[in-house]
C-alpha cells in the first residue's frame, strides 16, 4: 500500500498531534525544526524532539532514509524528518551541513522570504541568484544527501538552484502563482523547470496560498492540483500541507521577523490580520487528510493517481534525496544512513 | 581473526598517521576528538574529522557500531571511533548527550583531572564523588551508548561511577598504581571493582604511566600486563596507547590548563620538562603494536590471551557498548546506530 506522507508542517507539537497523525494515518512527515536560530538553538530544538522521541515512541520516532517509511508502516508509527526553512543553522559554516545531516536535517530553505548568505527571498526586491557560497552550499547539500528547499525563495534563485543542483530540489510548500498570485506561489516557468530536473511541489494548506484564503473550497484546490498535474506530470507532486496547528501568533512573528528587523512585518498577514488564519474547514488536523484523497477522486483522478500525490510521490524522492555520495563511490559510513 | 584495536589515541593527524595505521594493521581506534572545548567548538573538531574521511576514505571512516570493526577489516581501513576526555562538550546541557552520541561520540571522561560538574578528577586534593547532575549524565549515557571512561578521575568518582553504572565502564588509558605510583594510574581496588562489573582497562604507553618512563623496557610493560591479568581476568584488558604522535607542546599545555588557569600547570610534566615526553622506543606509532604482541607472547601468553588483549576485548566491549536502549525496547533508531 503507498504510504501517506506530508511534505512539510510546522505544528505547536504535543502528544494531541502525534495521535492524530496515527488517527489520520499519517506514516511520515517533514517537520520544519528550526527558522532563524543558530546552530545552537537548532540544536535545542533537536534536544526538544529527542525528548518528544522518547516520550511518544509508540506514536513517532526520527526519520533518516526512505526505508523509516516502511518501518513507520510497519510499527504503526509515524516517521519525523527534520529540515530548516532558512539557513540560519549552518550560520556561515559549511562544515555544519554535513554535522545536521548527521542530526537527520534532510531538507533546508536556502532563504525564507530575505536575502541569505545563500540566495535570495521571494520578497526582496531584486534576486541575485545564488550567492557564491550559495554555489558551495548547494554542492555540499547534494553531498551529503540533504534536499535544497525553494520554497520561500526568489524566482531567479529558485531557477538557478534548480539548475545548479545535481540532484532534484524541492518546493515543499507552495501552490501556482497562476491559481492564485502570492508572492509566495511559483511561476508556471518555476514549476516546469522544477518537473523537468525530477523536482517535486507539496501544495499547501495555509489560508494565504490558497484562492479564497480560508475560504478556500476542497473542490478548487482539488481541481488546481489536476491541472497542475497537467502542466508538471502527476510524478512531481504531492502535499506540502504548512500545517501550524495550535501555534500561537507569536510564532508567525517569529517566523516573519526573526531578528532581523525591531519592527513588524507582516509578511503574508496584514496589520488588521497579523495572526495565524484559520484552517480550512476540510483541513484542519491530520485526521483530514482522507478528505483530500477523496476530492481528488471527485475531480477525476485514479485510485494510483490520488496515492501518487498523497504520498507515493515523496517516497521515491526520499529515496533518490537522502543518502550521501562520495566521489569513491562509497557512502559516507557504508549506507547506514 | 581477531581486530587490532587502540583503546585511545590523541595524535597530530596526517595522511601519514593514518597510513602507519594501515600499515600496522590497526582495525580501530578510539580518537579523543576534544578536551576543554565548549560544543560549539567541539563540532568544529568533529567538521575537521568529516574534512578527514572525505579526503582519506581509501584509509579511514567513522566508526558508529561495533559491526564497523568487522567493515573495516573487510575494507582495508581504520575506523574512528570519537571519544572526549572531558565533559566540557555537553556544557550543562545533558541533552547534548544524545545529541554528540548521533555525532559519534562513544565515550566520554566524567573529568579530566580537575573537578568537573559531573565528578571529581584525580588530580583534586578531595574526590566528593559523583555529583547531582554527573549521575543523570551517567544514566543518559547508559541510556544512548555512550561508555563512561574513568581515566583521568579521582578514586572515590570512579568507584561510584563503577557502582551506579548500568553498563560496564572503561578506564581507557591507565596502568596499575601498583606497578608505578602515579596520580592517573589505578589502584588494585578500582581495577578490582572495575573487573569485577564487567568493564575494560587499555594499558597507557604514555611514559609518564611507565615504571622507568621512556626508559621503560617492553618485557617490564608486558610483565606488568600480565601481572594484571591475574588481578582482573584476562577478558577485561586492552591497548589504550595515549600516542600523542606529532602533537606540539602547544597541546599538552592546552590539554593541561584549557581555559581555567591564567598560569601554567605541569600536570604530569615539571618545569624542567614541560613537554611531552619521548615514546619508548619500541612504541613510537601505529607501526608497532606487533612488537606489544610479541613481547606479550614472550611473558608467557598464548595466542589466543594476546589476540583478546590488542583488540579481541575492546570488540567485545564496543559490541556491548554502543547501541542505545530505551525502555520500550525498541532501540532509538531501530537499531540502524
Amino acid at each position: 500500500m503507498t504510504p501517506l506522507i506530508d511534505g512539510l508542517q510546522y505544528a505547536n507539537w504535543s502528544e494531541k498531534i502525534f495521535r492524530q497523525m496515527r488517527a489520520g494515518g499519517v506514516d511520515a512527515v517533514h517537520v520544519t525544526i528550526t527558522y532563524h536560530e543558530t546552530f545552537r538553538e537548532t540544536v535545542l530544538n533537536i534536544e526538544r524532539w529527542n525528548r518528544w522521541f522518547e516520550q511518544f515512541p509508540d506514536l513517532i520516532f526520527q526519520g533518516f532514509t526512505a526505508t523509516d517509511i516502511a518501518t513507520a508502516r510497519q510499527t504503526g508509527r509515524t516517521a519525523i524528518f527534520f529540515g530548516s526553512q532558512n539557513p540560519s543553522c549552518i550560520e556561515d559554516d559549511i562544515g555544519l551541513v554535513e554535522v545536521l545531516h548527521r542530526l537527520g536535517l534532510r531538507f533546508m530553505q536556502l532563504t525564507y522570504n530575505n536575502q541569505s548568505l545563500l540566495a535570495c527571498g521571494c520578497y526582496e526586491a531584486e534576486d541575485s541568484g545564488l550567492t557564491r557560497m550559495g554555489r558551495e552550499v548547494v554542492a555540499e547539500m547534494n553531498r551529503v544527501g540533504m534536499v535544497v528547499d525553494m520554497s520561500h525563495s526568489g524566482e531567479r534563485s529558485t531557477l538557478e538552484a534548480i539548475a545548479m543542483s545535481s540532484r532534484p530540489i524541492a518546493i515543499t510548500h507552495a501552490n501556482p502563482a497562476s491559481w492564485h498570485p502570492a508572492l509566495r506561489n511559483k511561476s508556471d516557468r518555476v514549476l516546469r523547470a522544477l518537473a523537468e530536473s525530477g523536482g517535486m511541489l507539496g501544495f499547501s494548506l495555509y489560508p494565504h496560498h490558497l484562492k479564497d484564503g480560508s475560504a478556500c473550497r476542497l473542490q478548487d484546490f482539488c481541481e488546481m492540483i489536476a491541472r497542475t498535474a497537467d502542466l508538471m506530470g502527476i510524478e512531481h507532486l504531492g502535499i506540502g500541507s504548512d500545517l501550524c496547528q495550535d501555534q500561537p501568533d507569536s510564532v508567525v512573528e517569529w517566523m516573519r521577523v526573526g531578528r532581523w528587523t525591531k519592527r513588524i512585518d507582516y509578511g503574508e498577514g496584514s496589520a488588521s490580520a497579523p495572526g495565524f488564519p484559520p484552517m480550512p474547514e476540510w483541513f484542519e488536523n491530520n485526521r483530514d487528510f482522507q478528505l483530500i484523497s477523496e476530492g481528488l477522486a471527485k475531480v477525476g483522478m485514479s485510485t494510483d493517481e490520488v496515492a501518487l500525490i498523497m504520498g507515493g510521490n515523496w517516497q521515491r524522492f526520499f529515496s533518490v534525496s537522502f543518502d550521501p555520495k562520495t566521489a569513491t563511490g562509497l557512502s559516507l559510513d557504508d549506507g547506514r544512513i
